[in-house]
């Protein structure tokens, strides 16, 4: 399988927020956002890998400021790093000031997928090469994430995660 | 503020899997059960404080296995710790056997919300009382997760997460 | 077949009333109740039969005062009676104070579900055993429901109605 | 207030069953046709008293046959007897035979709405004239089917009921 | 096949304008109401020839003034012409005043569908007889609008239009 | 005000056909994909002018081939012209090889929106420069087109029409 470059996995949606997607505040409603960023990252991870593909996780969603109706939203999904069968891809949200139609972010999220056969089994992806400054910081960063997840669901023994571990032990360990 | 139970924040809702809710796979869409769980977890909040609560992170969404259509699903979302003005809720979500009616555990995720006031500027939420193993088991783990979600945002030092660093460096400090 | 008792037909399900569920003046879409109210009584059919189920008849869904936008309102369905293949099922709606979090009944309905196999036609379902108060009194409602809608649909004669003529007849007959 | 032919207050809708209106079996989801019907009922009920109208009741809603998807489905909405503030409306549902183009009528359902000023509370409506056969056998029976409701809800004497009491008492009082 | 009336082939639907069709100025949204006009004119094309319809596309489009939340507002399309194995459809749009109930016209909107076999592929379809002075209007502009369509695709020679041609050359070629 | 280029007016969606957007055929349903190109061409149109646009008519909506369910679908909007008030927006549609991630334009359509005020009226907007071929090509036309409707609606002679008659003259003028 090519590898891909992450350029290759960009996907990107422009939105209107609408009534429908309006919470009682009439500010976007949390769960319409989740179910669009789940719809966007998707359509990256099926560029990287052509594969029919399943939501494995959702996390680092941050909701950072509350996005009014009639809105212009921008999400922009790019795959950050493959594994096995396996994909993290970011999601950045940006809102656009309607008078100057600068673009602002206001959410990031972490999504992982799965590529899986006919019976749902999973099956091997293309890895992925990171090329920009922030492209080669999330790809790095993935490791990390990958173990922290293991750790928290009890699959991995702390001692085990050596990324994680330089992270925490950084000053302890000089002295 | 009187204090609450962690029970007396339980929100439980039960739904069909209907066609409007899948994937092209015929199971449970991702992004459905995403908006499902912000809905849920947001009624629990309310329940906690009396106020009106809008989404602040999402994390440890995992989607274990394929729900499909006509599934009978129910969610469960109860506040695991109340912080100033932020409360960390659990959601879990089980699916129903057709015939023999048991219910399986498929996916938990933990949803961050922020009681708002008027401007939408935080306000003080009452403390949560855990009660039973897990809940307690839950509001222990949810200051290492804050500790954890401020440290990957760059708010905090590594150094200065002393429940993180324990995780770490249990079995090296032991030597 | 195990009869089953009403307790274990439970249905539950809270939810928040979101702008997609509004009428023009901002309160709960009597459309919508209904919708909701007809998935909670299926499920609630479905864990008293364990087989497909499909809407039979509503009947005695009163509407008592508007509910308004962010509402929380929690359904709750239970089994009254079941018949060769149909059940019926009662659907209480309650909206909670958004301050006190005390829960106010503002709905009631009566949905009939028939059990059916592969070919749509209809099948045996288990008995239902009251038990409570108020699941007796529903129970026993449950014949004369179904002679009246027998009556009015013309396929019963008045006079074979036992248990509604002495509705009637009462005082009467007496004399 | 100028009385109204029943003829006036016909709402007529004719809709596809589209995928997201179906329930597993691929027929047309009960819940979805509750929420047309209560729609085209309130039309009706609108062309009647040129008034805001809110849903008060549902009954005698009846699901004879499953509606397949694809199916045209046409939904006729007439307002059958004017009380107070309230209106009682007929809703008949056809179906349409792809082939032949011919109608079958597949359901049926009497709602009533009340008018209500700008604060809810309820005003008067005019008085409805029935002309056809069938308008006026549905007339008729709408007092008889108010004065049911009341006995049922406990807010009225079955001694009273005289138009209910005479239905029953028919072959016996005879005698 | 025996040609049809362009009266057998009036497809008509009344609504209601709920929030989740409104856009953020509260009036109904654009593409709310070319949802609805598609779906009523695929009724009226299906009555025409009994057959599965496809869009093939749509034309002169236009909105003249917003349609406010709430209105009632009521579709009407019927098939204006029909060629080898397509139906030009008008579709109609009135909005009802709420006081007097007097039905202004807003929109208008032409449709075309393909009738298609279970390949996809175009099949024939029954001549179409206009008889109301609107209906033998619209089938004289319709071949026209063929024309013109056929030209603006660059599949048609201007000079071979000559339905189009009289309409420019009129005034000149008197001349 | 500022003239702007077409580039700057560029909006890009790409989404994902659910189970929601499809027809009896599991194709995408006509009337979503022109609710989707009437929000992506209203934010084109908004970038373009920066104020509050509403949809003024339709045209030239093609749909060439049937888009399976499933399929990754991008629409592109981009300003081909500014009049006084009045934005002429072009959509083209792309599907997207599963395979190969090919994309093959499938639809294209041409939108015309209004600029306004808060109380409805049209307002100025931006000239707008067109820059490559087909921008070029696109925005010639416009003026054609408007003609047309113009024409069409009987708001314009044929005779004035300089432009238009010179598409049907061409030949026979030299002649």
């Amino acid at each position: 399988m090519r590898p891909k470059k992450a350029s290759e996995t960009l996907a990107t949606s422009t939105k209107l927020v609408l009534p429908n997607d309006t919470n009682p505040h009439n500010n976007l409603f949390g769960g319409s956002l989740l179910a669009w960023m789940d719809v966007i990252a998707s359509i990256s991870a099926q560029r990287h890998c052509r594969r029919v593909v399943v939501t494995a996780s959702v996390n680092n969603v941050s909701f950072e400021k509350p996005i009014p109706h009639s809105s212009i939203v921008t999400l922009k999904a790019k795959v950050s790093r493959a594994f096995n069968s396996s994909m993290e891809i970011f999601v950045d949200v940006y809102v656009e000031n309607q008078v100057s139609g600068k673009m602002e972010k206001s959410n990031e999220a972490i999504y992982t997928f799965v590529a899986v056969d006919q019976n749902g089994g999973p099956i091997h992806v293309p890895e992925l090469i990171p090329e920009t400054e922030e492209e080669i910081k999330r790809y790095d960063g993935a490791l990390r994430r990958k173990q922290l997840s293991l750790i928290l669901a009890g699959k991995m023994n702390p001692a085990d995660a050596t990324e994680l571990k330089a992270l925490f032990l950084g000053d302890s360990e000089k002295a």
